[in-house]
């Protein structure tokens, strides 16, 4: 029985899926302070043209240059395995799938939109690239790319998720790139938060304030900012998951998939992996598609489809996505990447339109799964990517229930290597699981109150 | 240009090669405390017996059972990469490829040997297994060779390592594992120790002293002790990466290999790359054959060849080896897995017959080299391969400086991710080099005065 697939080099595919050209309502556009559709130009402080370029492409698919392709190479096609340890251990009729992120050497999906991003700015003259990271995985990422590259790198890394990884950072270094704690006093966004919040476990949209106000004030203009997921350009780069895995089924003949899981943070792994199939879906198949998230930071499963900013400093345009707001701090769980107030305007819009049925989980049910999966399997998981194995345990457990051969598809997205100290509390019994009350999710969205408000969609259109 | 071979399932070798088959001269035996031979039934109650055959072996190719051929299926054949980015930084007209061992769940080689071992003795009846580790790469491998196999394993983890590594017993944690700091109060040897150097940074040696008592004190019979290194099958079960190496090698069309180059602590992770090319160099091909060492534990290129013990407490038999007295504690430096006053016996003997060419180099140009090769290649490597790489990068240089277009081929042990501490204290300028002086070294190997001699080597016989 084959436990794993692999595609040979000449069998990657060569183009990425945009999502964009398919879904059943157009997006809504990212909206300027004034409340009217921003245009290429505006954006062009903060990315190069040629990544503006693609986030507003119409295109269902979109060339992969050679060169990215021979940079992703050095790991790419990552393995499909079939869990077949774990199906064992749940005594389950369905077959578990895994898309394996963790081979690349920063241990996640990221280095492929972060290779792509690194390429395109430095054909576009860039020579420095300012970035946020929350667990880490993004920042290492990208500092992996840029140093392959040759461009220079800053991380702005979220305090929490900074002194529970203290080797985040070395990683980083070895890289040679620059990792500093967010809120930092290297920038005006992270002074203002620190006069308010000395004690701040920081979040992702204050490090994402820091990092673009270091790329629109250098003077130079040789430096760019870049995201790790939300942005239409990012989750492109990560359809080379889902596509791959495709091949991959087909490979070993494989027809059909029942039900497609990632855990969403920002929305880039999930995407990557679940678009090739929300296309199948569109055109009507019957696919249970499942983006995960944590109960603590409930962005799908309870914050409203509104216009948000991407950052608390709302230096980012307005976006149509699912939010808690943008001042949002998230609880300080350990799956540093997950703790995002927003989601993908992809993401999201596929949620309005039906085509995902998102799910929250609490973290000791996670970190369960996630041993279980390492005594079984033997990979351990990022705490991110064990939202993904809880719910993979739980559809295996229903299918046993239902009595049905299943077919279940998930993305293991990172690795744990970097992120065991989640484990040890978990170990200790020290793992609290959070509940976010009604009233401070309703006190969080008055951020947004004032906001220009997203079209609603009725019988299919805006 | 292809930049990484794979091999299918089907071509993974079903046979591991057994150097001893083909030596010139044959290896000498083990010695008990009266020092005549030991034979099988003395290591009884060490080891399960199906291991010692294997041990003792002088069968040239030994079949890989099926089910632990399962089992490596979830990793290997691991990845031949070339190191194209390496040669173009280096400028040298060398072709550099690298297996790569670090894409196993525990991120080394060591899983190739665990995964058997724990097979065997699962065979043989055996519950428990305790061990030692130095880096902790083998106290990972075992834990989650034992996981997936069902067994209860306990790990002696060197103090030194356990300190400066907080996150490796997490990791033998989440495969179920326990690991405890060396030397422990559980057992007599580590106290002895404690008694008298109660700060010691403590050694393998020490390790291996109180996980064999704890293992050969178990009066239910079931627990056995596995090493990781040293032991003849322990190499076989790693000569699995030397033979796909070839494989792949003859896929893209390599015809000849001009340099083998490994780490070599105990000498598991070089044998298991050299030896099918130490036998086509006993076959008469021209090749160079390194293994490299820290210049602060310099068992082969200082140590005599001796009769030794492998432990500090004297558990264990009297090995025909290079080494630095048994009481030898190494330097604290951050390679680990390389801090052993010992060698396996067959690479002791192979040098002892000139079918290698031993290095010794310093911790500072090996993480120099190893910074190099993950701003160019991508992966961070271990401590420990880092001294595998400084190697590669002199061989390239001198390639480069003779105008030839060698053929270098070395193992890629493991990543650094759990090893970043070193790292960090290279780049902040506070790693030391350690020369170990002369009278340190003879005044360590009083511990062998009185110990039987080996015969020694004239004209090619014993």
């Amino acid at each position: 029985m084959p436990v794993k697939v692999f595609l040979n080099e000449d069998e990657i595919p060569r183009q990425w899926y945009n999502l964009a050209a398919d879904l059943p309502t157009p997006l809504q556009p990212p909206l300027g302070p004034d409340g009217n559709p921003i245009t290429p130009d505006m954006l062009a402080p903060v990315f190069p043209m040629n990544l503006i370029e693609q986030e507003v492409s119409q295109e269902r698919w979109i060339d992969i240059p050679e060169e990215i392709l021979e940079i992703l190479y050095r790991w790419r096609p990552s393995p499909l395995h079939r869990a077949v340890y774990l199906e064992k251990a749940l005594d389950t009729p369905a077959k578990i799938y895994y898309k394996n992120e963790s081979v690349s050497p920063p241990g996640s999906h990221k280095p492929n939109t972060a290779v792509a991003q690194a390429w395109y700015n430095k054909q576009f003259g860039i020579k420095k690239i300012t970035t946020e990271t929350g667990a880490g995985q993004w920042g290492s990422a990208l500092s992996f790319a840029c140093s392959i590259l040759g461009l220079e790198c800053k991380v702005y890394m979220v305090r929490i998720s900074f002194d529970q990884k203290p080797f985040r950072k070395t990683m980083m270094q070895t890289w040679g790139g620059t990792c500093v704690a967010s809120p930092s006093d290297q920038t005006q966004a992270g002074r203002d938060i620190l006069a308010k919040i000395p004690d701040t476990p920081g979040s992702l949209g204050i490090a994402i304030s820091e990092a673009i106000e270091e790329a629109v004030t250098d003077k130079s203009g040789s430096t760019r900012y870049a995201l790790g997921s939300v942005l239409n350009h990012v989750l492109l780069h990560q359809t080379i998951i889902g596509l791959e895995a495709k091949k991959q089924l087909q490979k070993i003949g494989e027809k059909k998939v029942d039900v497609v899981i990632g855990c969403a943070g920002g929305g880039s792994n999930f995407a990557g992996l679940a678009f090739p199939f929300v296309n199948d879906k569109i055109n009507g198949a019957q696919i249970d598609i499942i983006p995960v998230e944590p109960t603590s930071c409930p962005t799908m499963t309870r914050a409203p489809f509104v216009y948000d900013h991407g950052d608390v400093a709302k230096m980012t345009p307005l976006l149509p996505m699912h939010s808690l707001g943008h001042n949002f701090i998230p609880p300080p769980i350990h799956a540093g990447g997950l703790r995002y107030h927003g989601l993908a305007p992809l993401l999201s819009q596929a949620i309005v339109e039906g085509l995902l049925t998102p799910q929250s989980i609490h973290q000791n049910e996670c970190y369960e799964s996630a041993v279980l999966f390492a005594r079984t399997e033997g990979i351990i998981c990022a705490p991110e990517t064990s939202h993904a194995i809880a719910s993979v345990i739980r559809e295996a457990k229903k299918a046993k229930e239902e009595g049905k051969e299943k077919v279940i598809l998930f993305n293991f997205s990172g690795h744990g290597l970097m992120d065991l100290t989640g484990y040890e509390k978990f170990f200790s019994g020290g793992l609290m699981d959070y509940a976010l009350p009604e009233e401070e999710i309703q006190k969080s969205l008055k951020s947004i109150e004032g906001l220009p408000k997203p079209q609603t969609l009725k019988s299919g259109k805006w």
